[in-house]
């Protein structure tokens, strides 16, 4: 891209198209920099239509749209009031031109003039690292979601806000803790190499917005993983900490006492009614009995509540205590479906798991419990 | 209120209905107190139904909702776990019933036990003032909406907070200004009574929850102001500072030096995509032309814009510079209609206003332009 400095782009579009991809990008880009040309948007035109892209060092994107280009060029150009003003254009198409020291955005009744930033001086947007395999959006979101929800948002030890992914056989692994809970994946892909990194939580967001019914295709190396699609990739620096994998493992082979087959969302529902109730800590009691499960919170201030829910049981009559919000989001990860509860002795964690959905989405969440306080 | 200490209450009603009316109060309720007791929910069970009511001792609310009541009595109650309590339950019905020393919620599957707090030190729901008239809630809302926009966020200076209110015949006139804009709307009412107040620009949360299609009855004494309609009652505390009524007026005569009329959406859209373009000090140009109104900003860092918008002018060819967001706010409150601009010569305040809606608001808004700055 260096030395590419060519300043006389040309091209029309349509402005919902160049809209949305400028203010994804500039969704990404820092805003208050010491140098602007670190906030620009890279514009490419060529005959295959126009480039978007941005950087922030961490993070990359690129988004391709259709566009009738009248003359080749690349030109750098502050993000958000490009994005502003795509944005709030009523006109259907939109020709963008450089004129001069200006990029003009012109319509029938308006022209918005953007300096052109220096090209030479824009870091670049990184390439993409080598395809190592295939996945539907869709399934790489359903098993990103409840694992990345495991993360830590305390950024102090690096290890506990990523996701491990590792690419075994024909399926991926994905692993995510942060000491009080920990989420397991797996779910199934085309495989094209080797995947084994340390992706950052953030990455979901990405994956979040990616578009409805693509397969996309991993790209990995030493220092990045990517995503890309037809129309636009996205990529993120991986996090450099060496995750305990087997640590991890090990805590997935559960010795269990009781299990209890519960309705996620009913459980969900009487988990979020007694979190009121959760006192100082939080926390909320589950107390298996023969053919339900209990639902109990006490509060100093606000009370107590206690609610039932049907539940085939099988084991013993036990009693645990958790953090409301941890296990609000696990059973958030099996909504829609039944969840079993594997309860195991003292303080040792509860695996909820359940039958893989039709995405082949295989997922663990052990929640730890605490100590009853009582 | 005092005194009535029952405390038997028993009810059924509809979840749906209370864990609105209970949401409404708590919002209202200031949530860290010392004594919880002021932060408590008084319900009032009788054979009309139930009362939820709660008072921040500036601003207060009564709802009357449907119950069947088993026992009438009065309670208080932490109002906000109340609500989340009832907002989360699933069952379209639920039993309010005091149980020794707490008020349980009760479904079929489940109770919440709050703690009963002590009625006889809750400061109590303050009366309604006497009515002084009555108004359709949408009037009420088209003409207090834009008056209450161009008031002041800082309170420092209590007179730029609020809306001076002022019965005057078959009309009410609303005044707001905050020096650098002012706000002026008339608006037709039933008056049965004298309406003189400067009412919190606050209200207008108020009225724009009022429930559609409905008549309210303004309420006012020397203290507060009130709306009451079938079904409850808000009320605050008036601000207590005299307006300079005449000054205000006095700005309403203009020394017209151009008129403007444009579609109020079309300018508003231009100035909207004018103000990435509209520097340090959020400035925006209108530019008279023979028969347009050329709309222009101008920022170091982001470049130039230029618009034009079809108009009907009627006198010289003036250029005025003015605030984007103060520009923004007065056309929003002519939104879907014409809108003419009464320019008045030098610093000189232009003059928006239209022809009255069908709800028979009048309005004028009025923006102090900016000295030039070339």
């Amino acid at each position: 891209m260096v030395g590419s400095t060519v300043r006389g782009m040309d091209l029309t579009a349509t402005t919902a198209d160049l809209a949305s991809a400028a203010t994804e990008v500039s969704r990404l880009l820092p805003t208050r920099v010491l140098d602007p040309v670190l906030a620009g948007l890279v514009l490419r035109a060529g005959p295959a239509g126009v480039e978007l892209a941005g950087s922030d060092r961490e993070r990359a994107v690129r988004l391709n749209r259709p566009a009738t280009t009248h003359t080749d060029g690349e030109v750098v150009v502050p993000a958000k009031p490009l994005a502003d003003t795509l944005r709030g254009l009523d006109d259907p198409q939109v020709r963008l031109v450089v004129e001069g020291s200006r990029l003009a955005v012109r319509t029938t009744t308006a022209r918005f003039a953007l300096p052109l930033l220096d090209l030479p001086s824009h870091p670049g947007v990184p390439p993409l690292p080598p395809a190592v395999g295939r996945i539907p959006a869709e399934a790489l979101a359903a098993a990103l979601t409840p694992v990345s929800s495991a993360t830590s948002k305390d950024d102090v030890l690096p290890i506990f806000t990523g996701v491990r992914m590792l690419g075994t056989g024909h399926r991926i692994e994905l692993i995510a803790t942060d000491r009080y809970r920990m989420a397991y994946a797996t779910v199934p892909w085309t495989p094209e190499g080797s995947l084994n990194v340390l992706a950052p939580a953030a990455l979901m967001a990405d994956v979040a917005r990616l578009p409805q019914h693509t397969v996309v295709t991993v790209h990995a190396d030493e220092d990045r993983i990517a995503l890309s699609w037809t129309g636009g990739s996205v990529s993120t620096t991986l996090l450099a900490a060496p995750f305990p994998d087997d640590r991890a493992r090990k805590l997935l082979e559960a010795a269990i006492d009781s299990t209890v087959v519960v309705e996620a969302d009913a459980l969900a529902g009487a988990v979020r009614r007694a979190t009121p109730y959760s006192g100082p800590h939080g926390s909320v009691t589950l107390q298996v009995e023969d053919s339900e499960l209990r639902v109990r919170g006490s509060d100093p201030q606000t009370g107590e509540s206690e609610e039932s829910i049907k539940a085939t049981i099988d084991g013993n009559r036990v009693t645990k205590t958790f953090q409301a919000r941890y296990l609000a989001d696990a059973l958030k990860a099996f909504s829609g479906r039944r969840v079993e509860l594997r309860i195991q002795d003292g303080l040792r964690s509860t695996v909820l798991t359940s039958q893989p959905g039709e995405d082949g989405v295989e997922l663990k969440y052990l929640v730890v419990p605490l100590r009853r306080v009582e």
